[in-house]
């Protein structure tokens, strides 16, 4: 990384901007020390017990934050069934404990979260109705996106100096309108192109599973909040797995549909913008349910955002009924580059089996599709388009060291390599070639999805997850791409998937959760 | 242009194949010399009348190219009132004739455009019901689609050594599946980056109305034999206007529809694949008809594209009712660097004047846009990426000179300038900054669409038409736009519009159409 003089108070200011930060957590919700204590990244606890364990969420908050999805908490708020203000409390409170276990958040707007959810419950009083599709539902932000009067540091020190935010987001405001109430932004890594949610100024976040391992990233503070149960629904961006790493790390899922849907404007970019790079960030959802994330999707897209985003499709929301015909599923298995750790070749072959038995049709991809791991270096040259590496010189501003994460989170192949113009005509031209051959196999072989891992291990130990080769490749295709959660790692079990000759993680087997990921042309 | 020792035989090759290509045209079709002598490139005569008046027409023949538009003719076709095959006899003579007066064509595909009507006809008459939504309709291609069998030299010498294609263009395929036939190749310029569809194989197109004008370019050849009703449907592509100049010269209508949506997949690209700009070259229809251009895109569009091309946005065809209130019109008038000549300026005050009158709302858009021209230049910086100037070498691959009005066919501000990588991240951000304040004005401003001039003249002398500065913009902001005729120059008329400080080139006052761009947001 380049060599600067460091500034030197840096440390000091991100010392601050984080305590200033969390000191809106309201006294009434910290935890003893005696258990944060024990909360560090070398220790490998399971967390996900402390919200209901410390004995600061009554039942109903423990029922609010466990019982439901946010499609049953807006439907129950609509009908006055349950009250904004209580949902609002209830989230705020557990993601503060998930804070205070996990180093999850950013920016805490919780007076303006229960603010707004007393305007929601009075609207519904008074009017009747609900304020809209998202009705006083808690939403967590990733701390890119911008919320008017907060900052958006994304993890660089030197952001500390700029102002809160004077617009919202474009997929903020849409949500806002619709009802929807921001009570955490959260924590991501610095450059935001690695997979280790870990800046200088908030620190690391860790797995609630098992606090020796990653949370993922770029979206990791939305994973370990999630699991966490400190909020039901968040909003990621992904321009290589940046929504689904999290979620095959902690557990959750989320899906990041096709570019140019839902509106990118407004947000905070963490590099240099203008990239003629072919592959485009894109924002989802993440969340535990799979019908929440067609509420998200169809919200934002009704309220017509290429009005408000010129980058946006003019395309409706359209549903789609379910099919009644059995399905036909690709099954794309290891890369050879990175063969599959045990508990997710199990995942694979048991999601495969089920699937099979309940009628659907399997069909093998080994070996007919272009190599993921060349197609991720592909991937990676783009992202290398920028010359003048603004990342680095957001960090020379400050002075700020690179985190331990970014030494791995490149190609050593790609070591030295300088893009130019005319090479980058060549690059778009092996692209098309990779995106021809999967439409061929997949498109016109009929396929309905893609059934692939989301990664070749369940998740590592921090500042070990490399380069993410088997989530890049939906953005590479720009087809839509999700993490469902299919079960959990257990080592008799994952035994006899385990090929002696292979290198396995002993870390792995602390792990919970094995995840695919699920690749399908839009039809929305 | 680069120096290359010419091939010796260059111009024998190109006679050679113009002959052959030429010697298509059946000899009971073939005009007296003491005609065709006369139409030369010098003349300035209106041959709009010599279908008419040559006697090779029967009267139905008249009737079956003068008094229909394609939708018309489907429908006649598809009940049995015609025959395709009378319908394609006639539109292959028309254009037999065209082509000696104004040799607008390449490839002359007469025989199997003959068989393929008697199939469309058997069918019918076998199963009672049509092929498809374009039974039998004959529709003409500009050189650069591919039909297997023949070949698309896109007026490249050294393409003449290329093989007939092996496959059609995608869109061809479609179209031919719903019934088209193909029969005639239609003239462009080489390279198709200039508005005078001329080249060193087929030689140059010229307009109709008037021998010594331009018939526009790069789709010329369909803009002349639709003027001349040699075909009622064109399939065109369009980068800076190729599908609209020629219509706004040759007084026909066109759409350029927004990128991604009519699959571009399978023809001949005149340049180096690859291309990083974001300005993507698209397909559209010319003809006489707006309906014309509904049953076009609705056609290609049902047929599931992007099943079949990897670049095709998947979204269906919708429907729009027609608005029963006031339409919101934007009126851009003259770029200060290319004023309006009289017939163009009198042609946009009588339609804003006359939309005005019928209750429409008229907003003068003077000086809240970004300058055409600058913009312009912008767009021409994304043509000039090529730092290996592949179409120069095609050229010096046989050793032909670069046709004349490739000289004044860029922009005096960009001669010398070389295109790096580091630049088309700022060129991004100012076509990003273009796009917003046009998305602002027109889209936040709530207006459904743009009325603005194709050109500052009508069709202009022979290798005068220079820079498209006023189409060029839909291409950079990737909005539809369409070319629709709404009257003839006038010089009594005119004057008034005449203002003398200004530069107003003699030949336009035989010059007979007046055209206006007309942008609108999709909703297809």
């Amino acid at each position: 990384m380049d060599s600067a003089p460091p500034i030197a108070d840096w440390q000091e200011l991100a010392k601050s901007k984080r305590e200033s930060a969390f000191a809106r957590i309201p006294t009434d919700w910290i935890l003893p020390t005696t258990l944060t204590s024990q909360y560090t990244e070398t220790t490998g606890l399971n967390v996900l017990d402390v919200p209901r364990t410390c004995g600061l969420l009554t039942e109903q908050e423990l029922a609010i934050t466990e019982d439901h999805d946010a499609t049953a908490l807006v439907e129950l708020m609509s009908t006055g069934k349950l009250k904004s203000v209580d949902v609002v409390t209830a989230f705020c409170k557990r993601a503060a404990i998930a804070q205070q276990c996990v180093n999850c958040l950013t920016e805490i707007m919780f007076d303006q979260a229960l603010a707004r959810a007393r305007e929601c419950d009075n609207y519904l009083e008074k009017e009747g109705k609900p304020l809209g599709p998202l009705h006083g539902l808690p939403i967590s932000l990733k701390d890119s996106f911008n919320v008017k009067g907060t900052q958006a540091t994304i993890g660089y020190v030197s952001f500390i100096a700029r102002p809160p935010a004077a617009t919202n987001s474009t997929v903020v405001d849409i949500l806002a309108n619709a009802g929807a109430v921001f009570h955490v932004k959260t924590n991501l890594p610095q450059t935001m192109m690695t997979a280790d949610s870990h800046n200088n100024i908030f620190g690391r976040t860790l797995n609630p599973h098992n606090l020796s391992l990653t949370s993922g990233g770029s979206t990791g503070g939305e994973g370990a909040l999630i699991a966490m149960r400190g909020s039901v629904l968040g909003v990621a961006t992904d321009i290589a797995g940046s929504n689904r790493i999290p979620a095959l790390c902690c557990g959750i899922s989320s899906i990041k549909p096709t570019a140019s849907r839902i509106p990118f404007s407004g947000g905070v970019p963490p590099g240099r913008i203008g990239s003629p790079s072919p592959i485009l960030p894109v924002i989802g959802p993440c969340g535990r349910s799979i019908r929440d994330f067609e509420l998200f999707m169809r919200t934002v897209i009704s309220a017509d955002p290429s009005n408000l985003d010129e980058n946006v499709l003019p395309v409706p929301w359209r549903s789609i009924n379910p099919s009644t015909k059995p399905l036909r599923f690709g099954l794309l298995r290891a890369c050879s580059q990175r063969p599959l750790h045990p508990p997710i070749a199990r995942a694979l072959h048991t999601t495969a089996t089920l699937l099979k038995t309940a009628g659907h049709h399997m069909t093998l991809l080994d070996n007919v599709l272009p190599s993921l791991y060349t197609s991720a270096i592909l991937a990676y040259k783009f992202f290398l388009l920028d010359s003048s590496h603004t990342p680095a010189s957001y960090m020379r501003a400050s002075g700020e060291p690179p985190i331990p994460s970014l030494a791995g989170a490149s190609f050593p192949e790609l070591d030295g390599w300088e893009p130019n113009l005319q090479e980058l005509w060549d690059l778009n031209v092996q692209r098309a070639g990779v995106l021809k051959k999967w439409h061929h196999v997949v498109v016109k072989g009929g396929l309905d999805a893609v059934i692939m891992p989301g990664y070749q291990a369940t998740a590592p130990r921090h500042d070990t997850y490399g380069v993410p080769i088997y989530t890049v490749i939906g953005n590479l295709l720009n087809w839509p791409a999700g993490i469902i959660s299919v079960g959990h790692a257990e080592e008799e079990k994952d035994r006899e998937f385990w090929n002696k000759g292979e290198d396995y993680e002993p870390a792995c087997k602390f792990c919970v959760l094995c995840m695919l990921s699920f690749s399908q042309r839009v039809k929305i």
